[in-house]
């Protein structure tokens, strides 16, 4: 009985939940649980670097001065302090927007979600870089978007493929919605668009009619200092930016934001009450207390001075122990190197391997939705201490010269 | 170029987005905020009888004794504690249920926006009690799944008029997804679906092949103490169970729960995950603290006596006050009654009049998708005090016998 309507409520499920099938990452997340085993899989800030004690005690006062407020239903669109302190954290990146033009959602991925929502009819396209974000490929097969890939060399993605891809899409007849792009210290790859192609970029996006969702986590989190101007800088009516505090400050908290143009901003506003009513007040205010009563910009190069060393450690391990042939990025900020090994090497056997050996990491198929990707694999160094993922990178260079059939 | 630019973006949004206009519950919530003004309108908890210190104290106590987890990205399910406090919360309503069966998100609005996303392609058809809860038509409009309403009685919606909507829905070749419903205390009506009403509309869903959909947010806050069974007590393979803990504790914390059968669950959490990534760990560890370390059931007590004085005030004023022909429900629980004029009344048309004598509600016909209610109003008694409902109440009479062209 039980079998027979379940096996009923499938059927019935709307044509896009096709999309909506376990994804083998979370396999890998599962197995990083496991004892004794190093994960160079997930992407979590090191929150030990947090004055926890402080921020505890600020939690509390954020409750017993202003609870009423923190634990009621909040404005949909987020609270205005907030909003304002948002487009403060904005300036860095030499952004410039009004809080009218801000968005709170309950983290950044909702933000895409409700971007995505907004502008998709299934069988649209979105235009990624390749490799991307997993879970923007999640929203995409959602709404049953299709995902055209553009390839990324050291500088980021190519402006001259960007160009090539957007004409051959439309010469096919398809309709384009946006370029979906991690301009700096790409989650996977680690890469950064440079200064100049980020012109390019916006310049092509605007002629062709094709709106930019620049996603922003790691921005910050830069290794030298050194910050390039955001894409919504170059464009703001055609950019729309998703920002985030859950890396330089707190995912558990889930608060992020889009800034977009009045119109979208509006009817984005109307998405994400449909979807939350209001994001968390509670989480709100204590973002606000952090940003207001925390040093948070010394908080940042805190982050990133360790980010930095385990970045370091990491890139030396994998010069140490990997097989010739294999190569990868050289971050200057974030969380992620990308790994490629030779042709034909499969990431997802070498996984397998891995494992025995005692460390995880994410195959590179699962940032791609064309089945790109399956030599390469992503490495996270953002939480693992530097002695962990200097023996991690050695186990993983173990089970690599064991795919390629060479001793160890 | 703002203006064209922006107007392009409209231009290339999704056909979903068609449905994403300002309502005009919006405008009352705006107006809600005025000095001097009285609000029936805001379905708000009263948390001023909440222990707020203790409760600061408790929060400030999460984050120093377990900040690395609250402050983390956590699991896309939630966490296990939290749903293993949910189950027993639910065995008040005599719910029998599992943890792996437990979905949490980010309120249980975000329960029916993922419920809504995995089942109703577009022309699908959601039946809804009529008048239902303007937030559901929200959810069915951005999916463009259609709404056909039942009507209720005193003792909810009546079976039959379910089973010939269904039929007649069939007959002309629709698509019917689930029944979503509120049998406790409606929003905004008030009214509870009778014991015997409950297996006579599970076993028409069940026959007719089409899911249930419940959505409990106020079945505790009774004020004589009588809970009746859930829906999914009596066919837990057909109904799932929307549950919020922003009626019972805080809103301000976004924490609300989804029970589906397993299939269902599992694709529930991959769309949950592409929405949020995960609930806010920080927001799921004080409710898990709230629940052990409070005396909630208590706690309840309290909030339904406040609501059940709120509620006598507010009936007292209307026999007191409404012109003749005018009726309303009497509610046993939760935050709201409904109000119907007498026939071609416009309670849009009496909003304008009651705002300038300073009062404000909520329209019927925002709880409708076809247009109906327009006699009709809500008002909450949640919110208000006494003394204040039955001073709203008042000028609200006045308005209404204004329009209906009587002397006041």
């Amino acid at each position: 009985m039980t079998m027979t309507a379940e096996l009923s409520h499938v059927a019935r499920m709307a044509d896009r939940a096709a999309g909506f099938q376990p994804s083998p990452v979370r396999a890998v997340f599962d197995v990083s649980m496991q004892p004794g085993m190093i994960s160079l899989a997930g992407g979590n800030p090191y929150l030990a670097a947090l004055p926890m004690e402080k921020i505890a005690a600020m939690v509390g006062d954020v409750v017993a001065a202003r609870g009423l407020d923190a634990l009621q239903y909040g404005s949909g669109a987020g609270t205005e302090e907030l909003a304002e302190l948002i487009c403060r954290v904005m300036e860095l990146e030499g952004i410039s927007a009004s809080p009218e033009n801000v968005q709170i959602t309950a983290g950044s991925q909702m933000g895409l979600e409700l971007v995505t929502k907004l502008f998709c009819n299934p069988g649209d396209v979105v235009i990624a870089e390749g490799p991307t974000y997993v879970g923007a490929l999640g929203v995409f097969e959602g709404f049953q978007a299709e995902v055209a890939h553009v390839a990324m060399d050291e500088d980021g993605v190519v402006p001259e493929t960007l160009q090539a891809t957007i004409s051959a899409l439309k010469a096919a007849g398809k309709t384009i919605k946006f370029f979906y792009t991690i301009p700096n210290f790409n989650n996977p790859s680690g890469i950064s668009l440079s200064l100049e192609r980020r012109q390019q970029v916006v310049d092509i996006c605007r002629a062709e009619g094709v709106a930019i969702v620049e996603d922003n986590p790691y921005g910050l989190l830069s290794f030298d200092g050194d910050l390039k101007p955001a894409l919504h800088t170059l464009d703001p009516d055609n950019v729309f930016y998703l920002g985030s505090f859950s890396k330089i400050f707190a995912p558990g908290l889930r608060t992020g934001w889009v800034v977009a143009p009045k119109e979208v901003r509006g009817r984005l506003q109307i998405a994400s009450e449909a979807t939350t009513i209001c994001p968390s007040v509670l989480s709100q205010m204590v973002v606000e207390q952090y940003i207001t009563g925390f040093d948070w910009r010394g908080q940042i190069d805190t982050f990133s001075a360790v980010y930095a060393a385990r970045c370091h450690a990491t890139l030396a391990a994998l010069a140490e122990h990997m097989p010739e042939g294999t190569h990868w990025t050289t971050p200057t900020g974030g969380f992620f190197t990308w790994v490629t090994l030779p042709e034909g090497c499969d990431t997802d056997q070498v996984l397998a391997v891995a494992i025995e050996a005692g460390v995880v990491f994410v195959p590179g198929s699962a940032f791609y939705a064309d089945g790109g990707g399956r030599n390469q694999l992503r490495i996270a160094f953002s939480y693992a201490p530097a002695d962990q993922l200097a023996e991690g990178v050695k186990r993983l260079a173990e089970a690599i010269k064991a795919a390629l059939g060479q001793a160890s």
